[in-house]
């Protein structure tokens, strides 16, 4: 069913995840009157989102996820649902739609987190996808029996050797182990079951693991992090990265890495989908758009700004600073957390002389790239697209109603510029995404 | 909706849960020919299984589990969804039915455990339970990184300790936490938000969770374990214990001995329910039902029940001793794993003079206490309930029909003498069970 077996090769398509995580907008979109007041932990509004994302023949949803919150977290953080529980609950009300989440190699068992996303993967029938993170939050330490949280580049050393693990976990049972003949009495081949037996830095797991291959090979590899390590962990284990560039030109430079380093790596460039994170609002005008924006900030709060921007930055608490004196000096804080998030803050801010509010409202409520009508937000997506800045995009609604528009509105244009399926070609995800079928590592060559 | 609240009170009343773990019967159950073959991987079998659960308005589905496997394993436990998963995906399709899955405080973190089940039983809307168990199987250490197995009297104190830390998280939001007010931004109350700081033996866990608190309060506890350090840990924390008992006078000591526990640790001897394990094979008439027996019977081998007795023994290889001999001399072995049950095997055998075969036969397919007509079977369930040896039943068919059989023709019975509700009159598991709703440590009396 992937594009490659096809005899006349279909041209490039855009590929689409929407983002379930709260009301939409900004860490005040819950104020907003069309807001799903409890979206965060509403089992109604995730199946409905999650619908809707199927009806617009999406790749997949996307769950984000932490495992630290205090007082001054976005609201919608601070109660919410598991993502592999809210993922398995929403693979029964959908058919085709990949399900991916968020969950974080520092503070989890390699052995467990196999077992979910496979479970997960023969539940849905192929359509399980993991975002792997390392966890930035400092915090997470501490409900986690834990003295300190590694540092950034052991995060990813730590990543690295679990990806690892859990790939040769899911290669335990070869396809077709599971002989199941009555007659004999012989229900699976012992020579297609592998223990991994791995000893390593950070890890020993003997296997097998205790589910059978699944439909998709394995679960598909998501990676978020955009710092160097993070680029080099993508670049050796990932079959997509979610990342998200405020201009064009970023966008291009880090496609054109990345693909870069995975050439590097051995691996073919379409092995890996890039897919930038992005914030939609739109209007039958321009002006309506614009005004929508604009009411979409008036819900903000400076005060709730400034919490929100002490999140990225270890909890710190800025309302210790004047407001409209230069951004402070802060030091080094941030870089063992969201670090490239952290850099690109102080950085503009910087660069631009930008006080703390401005600091604060800009981290608060970034405005979205795409903030127009469902014409002008297409032409958008298409040349972010056809100038190879991206494979795809993952969309957030700006406002409460922005998701459900531009499955309405801007889907059907990209369908009838040839850009976007019409429907779904396969059945899993990784069908959805034109990606190869992982070999088992012990399958002889035939 | 508990009876406690109603002005009569309703007569003492039978409770279900059912079992979703394989094709039915014992481990070569799989071979019969009406079995679904893939049944222990197979998203249908599983969401059939709990729509008839439904059907009959039993309390729950329940999921077994276990973190260690090996070419000797049960069948049906090579290849099997991971509880949570399998549990969230059944929240999508049934409304009313509890949603019990097992998982092990020795192999976990509970700050996950915590969310997950948290976030299931908001999915469900107040269904979720977790059968609490600490793995008997020692090579689960080799599966986590781990030096050794703890042994079973430490694993208690880990899991006593592990429930101490998730009732603490699951008590992180008071109720009305949740303000959501859109004119004033505020969102929550401050003071309705707690950490834990739990420092103990073996956990140190800040906190809050980021959940709120949970549609029952917080998830049902089940507990497993029939050691005398399973009991104390049951009678302190768990709402229900799922136990197993060969004889009615087996299980009345068992049931009076543990709600006499419950009540010297000061709570009500109605706070905890007690559920024994049954298999059931039914028959038009009583010769057909013990046909059905003997035919499941010859679906075993000698070969593979050697094996399946050597997993309660920490896979010891029983195959190493002459079959028709007296079982051998053991020792200690299986003292450190299931240990109530390797207990009870070798008494049997030293009181009964069995062989290694008579053995190994008798504890791969024990007989069901429950083989006959709808109308001796619910005879038999209606005596060991009104004598006390259970509050209720958690059914597993010893055929791959006998399911369905049961809830079509053995719950009517039930229901036309009163015994057995006929429609659910609550709508969450904790309604179904009559337990009281916990109130939050921090409320305030009003």
């Amino acid at each position: 069913m992937t594009q490659a077996k096809s005899s006349t090769p279909a041209a490039r398509q855009i590929h689409f995840g929407a983002t379930i995580h709260g009301p939409g907008g900004h860490h005040a979109g819950w104020r907003h009157p069309d807001a799903v007041i409890d979206a965060s932990i509403n089992p109604d509004f995730a199946k409905d989102v999650a619908r809707r994302a199927e009806a617009g023949k999406f790749d997949f949803v996307f769950i984000a996820d932490g495992l630290h919150i205090n007082a001054k977290s976005v609201p919608h953080f601070l109660n919410r649902f598991e993502p592999l529980t809210l993922l398995s609950a929403l693979s029964s009300v959908t058919e085709r739609l990949g399900l991916v989440g968020t969950l974080s190699t520092s503070y989890s068992e390699p052995f467990t987190v196999a077992r979910q996303f496979a479970s997960l993967d023969h539940l849905s029938r192929g359509r399980a996808g993991w975002n792997v993170v390392t966890s930035p939050l400092e915090g997470s330490a501490r409900n986690f029996s834990r003295d300190h949280h590694p540092e950034h580049a052991e995060r990813y050393r730590i990543a690295s050797e679990y990806l690892d693990v859990t790939k040769g976990l899911w290669d335990s049972w070869e396809e077709d182990a599971f002989v199941r003949d009555r007659e004999s009495g012989v229900f699976f081949d012992p020579a297609k079951l592998h223990t991994l037996d791995h000893k390593g830095t950070y890890f020993s797991v003997e296997g097998p693991l205790n589910v059978g291959r699944t439909p998709q090979g394995r679960p598909i590899l998501f990676q978020a992090g955009a710092s160097e390590d993070g680029k080099k962990l993508a670049a050796r284990h990932a079959d997509a990265v979610f990342t998200h560039h405020d201009t064009l030109a970023e966008a291009q430079a880090y496609y054109a890495d990345l693909k870069r380093q995975v050439v590097e790596g051995g691996r073919s460039e379409d092995d890996l989908r890039v897919f930038q994170g992005i914030g939609v609002i739109l209007g039958r005008t321009a002006e309506e758009a614009e005004q929508r924006y604009q009411d979409t900030l008036k819900l903000l709060t400076v005060e709730s700004a400034i919490d929100h921007l002490g999140r990225f930055f270890e909890h710190h608490d800025f309302s210790q600073y004047p407001l409209d004196a230069p951004f402070p000096d802060i030091g080094d804080l941030g870089s063992n957390s969201f670090k490239s998030g952290t850099d690109k803050i102080k950085a503009k801010a910087r660069e631009r002389g930008l006080t703390l509010r401005q600091v604060a409202l800009e981290a608060a409520a970034p405005r979205p790239h795409f903030i127009g009508t469902p014409e002008t937000v297409a032409d958008e997506l298409q040349r972010w697209f056809e100038s190879r800045a991206t494979d795809g995009f993952i969309v957030g609604g700006g406002t409460p109603t922005a998701f459900s528009e531009f499955v309405e509105h801007v889907v059907p244009i990209l369908q009838r510029r040839g850009l976007y399926r019409r429907d779904y070609e396969g059945r899993t995800l990784r069908d959805h995404l034109g990606l190869p079928y992982p070999e088992n590592r012990y399958a002889v060559a035939s």
